[in-house]
């Protein structure tokens, strides 16, 4: 059988976390919580899983879910989605973000990717015969380059994908950079693919601006959602687009036939405690903390490294040090130093190695404190 | 935006089901069951989610319930897979049959497909640029005319999808199905992807046959399962896919980036309970009793039927009684019989009306008994 897409080995998420496990390192490197949901979750699960929610659930989500989330969705963003018709349930943001892809993108279609880009992207776009042009974002702060964009955009350009706050870099868009995609579009068929999976993970002060804040890029975004990243559940793979009706009516004919629903118990369960917007609300403050604690630590390190301003992850910055390729340092760092990353060239379709290593902060203090003292090392 | 599948409306099972309820009426039509799992697997989960097995699963599945899985398949069907590199466990069968197809079909591509099918089959080959090759299966026993399909094979065959046992029909493949479908593929480069997910519910002594029971076929087949039809919980969205490791490493390329994972405790909970085999096992005599009970109502009807081979549905013709379509019957039967059914033209890509329905016969046995009575009334 000949592969569809031969680039593609054993993501790096599983590289590192095998790694990490085989040489006992502490593993900052795949993105997930170090930590347990709040234990209420649990009791809501064991509540509807007992009850007998154990069928499938509606297509698009359980209507009270659906409901909660265009709740959310108004409360924090002051925007209306209509929870029956455009907000649909997936299982998790990767699904979104196929289904999204799919949705829209036809042999020949140029889609944009800002690099770097989490690894989902461009196959998503690949498989659906679309083809990737990718701009690089500004080094150091991984702003958007906007002139770049602008060359980038053809006839044939239908998509772009974006994603704030950003995963490696934690870049959070501006408004002006709203305001620059909006008029880099008005006129032309172009869709957006958001991914905001970190939306309630931003620092100092600043807010995170959904892509759907904005008047005209409503009309084209698909908003693809995470409770992983939220509730600290990334296992439980439930996430969410939010779209205008007309954009999700394709996105679900998509969805429909890539996993059809999602887990019915998990979906009440987060219907119920999504309620209570301190549970979502307070993430800022619990990441602020952890994103301080990490960066204060650094600062003993022979790295550099510009705070991240959302996300759970930090960059930094080796190349005044060493010349070691970012993959071959991150694998030995893990060996020889006992904490894992992730070399940021894995983001880049041609493996650019801007000397880069991204850690994952979303882990107890002690365990942070202790990754800290390693990286003072000498590597 | 333009559709990607113009002809996709709202599916057949939502329409039902919406208007069972609406009406009051009982509905045998979405295929789910009218009971609930085992409270041992509700404890379970419990247990996985408030010992924190919440974050991501590995990619391909947790190695525990892969190795079941295997372990299963081997005590079954007398047939070895490895669990490592050859079982990938998936969010729902519907995953695994979009995964298989993307894995394999590329622009061009032509599919046979055996009709009636559910309906998933045909979106899933359109969305990658294949071409179905709709072949019917013979009537009045949906047996397959080898024939037809030997006819239907060109060079740009690349893929055949095969339902044993077959929703919405119920015909049970044959060794000499198998053996046929072995010699017309042997010389050409054409897969399999089977839908196997009432693999454990077959009736009067028949045994299911895997594909993968053939030695050559085998070698070809993406073979995809459901632990939903198998233990009750259609809403847990938790499938797999069995096929030889050159396969699956496509199939698991094409996962990754479709949904990643599957929920993580779910999977753990699945993984202890199956190690009791007449937790699988005893589901053939489970509903071959609810078969019987519902045939033998059959009979006070004026349908006429062939009682089904396996799967939990029963079709019924009434082409010897009215000329009225099956889709306006089955909603007429909903509002004015109180009894939910699907119109089986909905699985012919050109909505051929052999004037059968289809009737799901996963209820207590009450149920059945309340249907079958209001089936009696002329309609
Ligand atoms: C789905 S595994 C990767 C998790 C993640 O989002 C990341 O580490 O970037
Ligand atoms: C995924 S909803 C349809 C369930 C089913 O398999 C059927 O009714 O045929």
């Amino acid at each position: 059988i000949s592969s569809k897409l031969p680039d593609v080995g054993t993501t790096i998420f599983t590289v590192m976390s095998k790694l990490a496990t085989d040489c006992n390192a502490i593993n900052l490197a795949q993105g997930f919580p170090g930590f347990d949901c709040f234990p209420f979750l649990h009791d809501l699960v064991t509540k509807y899983i007992s009850e007998g929610y154990n069928q499938y659930a509606p297509m698009s989500g359980v209507p009270i879910f659906k409901q909660r989330i265009a709740e959310k969705t108004k409360l924090v963003y002051g925007v209306d989605f209509n929870g029956e018709s455009e907000v649909t349930v997936v299982s998790g943001a990767t699904e979104a973000l196929f289904a999204a892809v799919t949705a829209v993108v036809r042999p020949g279609d140029e889609v944009i990717l800002l690099e770097p880009s989490y690894d989902s992207y461009a196959p998503a776009v690949v498989l659906n015969g679309g083809l990737p042009v990718y701009v690089s974002l500004n080094l150091p702060d991984f702003s958007v380059d906007w002139d770049k964009v602008k060359s980038a955009i053809t006839d044939k350009t239908r998509l772009i994908m974006v994603n704030t706050p950003h995963n490696p870099c934690g870049y959070v868009w501006t408004q002006d950079d709203l305001n620059t995609l909006a008029e880099l579009i008005q006129d032309r068929e172009i869709y957006v693919v958001s991914d905001e999976v970190y939306e309630h993970i931003t620092f100092d002060g600043r807010k995170h601006l959904p892509l759907f804040s904005h008047p005209l890029l409503k009309e084209r975004t698909f908003a693809c959602g995470s409770f992983g990243k939220t509730f600290h559940i990334t296992g439980w793979k439930i996430g969410y687009c939010l779209a205008p009706e007309k954009l999700t009516i394709e996105f679900r004919k998509i969805h429909q036939f890539l996993t059809f629903s999602t887990a019915t118990p998990l979906q009440y369960a987060l219907a119920d405690f999504m309620v209570e917007p301190s549970r979502y609300l307070h993430l800022n403050d619990f990441y602020q903390n952890k994103r301080d604690l990490f960066c204060q630590g650094l600062k003993n390190t022979p790295f550099e490294f510009t705070p991240s301003q959302g996300s759970f992850f930090q960059t930094v910055y080796y190349g005044h040090l060493s010349q070691e390729s970012d993959y071959d340092l991150a694998i030995r760092m893990t060996k020889e130093l006992g904490v894992a990353s992730i070399p940021v060239s894995v983001f880049y379709h041609d493996k650019t190695d801007h000397k880069l290593l991204r850690f994952c902060f979303a882990k107890e203090d002690d365990v942070l404190e202790k990754a800290l003292d390693l990286l003072q090392k000498p590597f």
